[in-house]
Parts: C-alpha cells; sequence; structure tokens
C-alpha cells in the first residue's frame, strides 16, 4: 500500500515537474538543464527550507550571482552599444538599467511571483519580491547554463525588448507623445485599441493595436495600458524611422 | 624608398608586437587572439590616441568592463566556495577581494605599468593606476576570448594565488606568525632565506626559501620580502594541513 502511494506520490510530482518545465522554458526561450536552481530561485526564506548539507534553500543567495551576472552582461552590452560613452556615462546607464524600479518591472511581467513557494501570504511580500525574484532567476540561469545562455537570455529579453538607450539617456521622453505630436503634425488619424486578457498565467494583460490612418500599424502586450501604449508606440517609431530613412 | 621604409617599418612592428605577445602569453597562461585589445588597455588617456571612428582610444572604458567582469566571476566562485554565506556575507567578502588596495597590489604584480603607452612621466600615475590597469586588462581579456577564458585567468591568477577566504575574513591574520607560532611549539628550528632578483620583466623580485627542521618545506616569490614570506608560510601551512589530516 506504501509503495503505491510513494508511486502515485512520485508520478504526481513529475507531472508537477513538467508543468514547471514547460513555463520555464516558455520564459527562458531555451530547455533548462536542472529545475532544482530555478525552484530555488523561486523558494521563499518563509518555506524554512534546508538543502542535503543543512544550508538554508531559498533565493536569497542566487540574488547575489544574478545581480553581478546582470551587471556583467549590461556593461558589455553598454561597453558594445555605445563606443562614444565614457566610463561615467557607462556606469550612469547601468545604474538606470539594473534599478530597483525596473527590476521590479521586469520581475512583475515574466509574472515570476506566481511560482513562489512561500508559508506567508503573498500579499505581505511587498514590491521589491518582483525584483529579487527576477536577479534570482538570472542566477539559476546561470548555475544551471552558464554564462553565454545567462548573456542570450539577458539579450533576447530584457535588453532587445526593455533597453533603449535614447530613452535612457532622456532623449526620448515618451514615444506615445513622439506619435501623437507626428501623427497630428501629419494630420493622420490614429488610434489606440484595447484589449484586456488574463493570459494563461493569470496575470492581467493589455493587449493594444495601434492605428494610423485607419491601418494596423503596431501591437504591444503588457502587465498595464500604459505600457502596452508605449510599447507598441515604439514599435511605430521604429517603422516610420526606416520609412523615413528610405526615403 | 618609401616602399622600402614602410617595409621597414612594418617588420619592426611586427617585431615589437612579438615581444609583446610573448609576454602577454606569459600573464595570460594562454595566447591572445587580437593584440588590440590589450593595446587599449596598456594606452593612457595622456597619449591622446583616437580609433578608426574617432572615439578616445585609451583603457578608461575597459576599466569599466573589467571591473564588472571581475565581480561576477568573484561572485560565482564566492557562490560556490562558501555554501553557508548569505548575501550580506558574500557581498563582503567580495568587496575585499575587489578592493581598491587588492587590485592596485595584483596590477602592480603582474608589472603592467611596464607596457603603459603615455605621454606624461610615469612618477606621476599615482597608486591608483596599478589596479585601473588590472581592471582594463580583465576587460580587454573578456573582448578578445571571451567568458569563460577571463574565467579561467582570474580562477588561476587570482583566485587560487591571492584569495584565501580563511584569512580574508579574519580568522588567519598571517600565516608567518602561525608558523612561527608551532615551530616554538614543537621547538623545531626555522628560517626563511632570501634572494634578491630583478627578473626579466625589470621589476624586483624576492625569492624565499622557508626551512623547518633544516628541510625546505616551501618556497615563495613575491614583489616584497614580506610577501614573499607570508606565500612561502601559507605554503608551509598547507604542507603540515595535509599531514596533520593524514595522521
Amino acid at each position: 500500500m506504501r509503495r503505491l502511494f510513494n508511486k502515485i506520490r512520485k508520478n504526481s510530482r513529475s507531472q508537477e515537474d513538467g508543468i514547471f518545465f514547460e513555463k520555464i522554458t516558455k520564459i527562458l526561450g531555451f530547455q533548462p538543464n536542472e529545475l532544482k536552481y530555478y525552484k530555488k530561485a523561486f523558494t521563499h526564506r518563509s518555506a524554512n527550507k534546508l538543502d542535503e548539507k543543512g544550508n538554508p534553500f531559498n533565493y536569497e543567495r542566487l540574488e547575489f550571482l544574478g545581480d553581478a551576472m546582470l551587471g556583467s552582461v549590461i556593461a558589455a552590452h553598454l561597453y558594445n552599444e555605445v563606443p562614444s560613452g565614457d566610463e561615467g556615462y557607462l556606469t550612469k546607464m547601468r545604474s538606470k538599467i539594473v534599478s530597483r524600479e525596473h527590476l521590479n518591472e521586469l520581475g512583475r511581467d515574466f509574472n515570476l511571483v506566481s511560482f513562489v513557494e512561500s508559508k506567508v501570504n503573498s500579499s505581505q511580500f511587498g514590491e521589491n519580491i518582483h525584483g529579487n525574484l527576477f536577479e534570482a532567476f538570472i542566477g539559476a540561469i546561470y548555475l544551471d547554463k552558464g554564462f553565454t545562455y545567462c548573456e542570450k537570455f539577458i539579450q533576447n529579453k530584457i535588453i532587445k525588448q526593455y533597453v533603449d538607450i535614447a530613452k535612457l539617456e532622456g532623449k526620448v521622453i515618451s514615444y506615445k507623445s513622439l506619435i501623437i505630436e507626428w501623427c497630428q503634425k501629419e494630420k493622420a488619424p490614429f488610434a489606440f485599441d484595447f484589449i484586456e486578457d488574463n493570459g494563461q498565467e493569470g496575470q492581467k494583460y493589455f493587449s493594444v493595436k495601434l492605428s494610423i490612418n485607419n491601418k494596423i500599424i503596431a501591437k504591444a502586450r503588457a502587465t498595464s495600458k500604459k505600457k502596452a501604449e508605449e510599447k507598441a508606440a515604439q514599435r511605430a517609431y521604429f517603422v516610420f524611422q526606416e520609412k523615413i530613412s528610405n526615403k
């Protein structure tokens, strides 16, 4: 009877791991090797877990590791992207990119908090848990797959989607206002159309279509209306930039 | 005539590069791919050089990159080596390892200042140039060979030789005094014998042999008598530790 029970428990655990594996793969954009690192990245201190050697098993040490990896990948990106920026500029831009606010936004957008194993209610976590989980997740990627994959994840999922040097430099404050101004100047009608959805991940999302001259120019999806609008406007801006430079 | 002159200049440049290549290979422990990164790492702002795009060509931006790479390699090392250390501990230990003082010591030991191209006299550089050059050198390794080689260099040339967690934690203040105490307790005669040499690198070195019971136990070489003694004592300490644990 106990053996049967163990077997059932083992199978149900595997199934659970299977779902976790799929979800992590979707976020990463590649398959993880070992789930244990990601499990650690989502284990809250309050779960009071210990590893096989009796050391605390939670994500706090992984935050330290992830923060360092993120710092070096962003440093290399800025070094290569902005050859005219001096040391002071590079340092300032990096701190904007890895600001607490920005890390919280990233963690929230990936809805990492939905994976957390904890003994306290999620309402008690506070705002910074999103950024902390995000850092820990980066640490887990490094331990699981090495620096190259860690860099790949940061490049594809963060830098390409979130890091806009012109905006960080304050040259572009808002792509939305840039687009609106341009439409008004060109006397072109424009509209932002929203659809709200709950996604598979249990996090509320807003999808937006930006039409100019009654033609859909860009689509975007984000966790707030404002962010979705800004993303769509940024994409539209890049579309028009190409058109302008091809003239 | 001009073609002959160019040919001679090209050959003499190649020879110069050949010597530089040999010296860099010796420091790295592996062959570099492209010398240009290392040349940049040793170009002082005062040389007023520009790259082909008109951007300043000197080591200052490389310091930013090297600092980030060093930070992440040390973070990963500490994470793995000290599984019981919490986030605060890991942060504190890392700042001890990458302290300005320690970086200056590393730059000085590799005698990086001997490679510097500058228009000001080296006496005007100030103490921190050693650490700055060391950071820039790490940045050059990353650009030339990638993260894995960067990590390899830091592991072999820095962590193995300079990073002693017990000492950083303040558990061992001085291996020399530890050895002397132990010898006095065991009533074993001991001696530190020095040889001063100038090395091929133009930097003064001190070699020391530590004998206990009239038997040479450990040898070491460093840029000061004190450092050489301490290194030899540390090696002797590890010899005895093994003996004790094999009893």
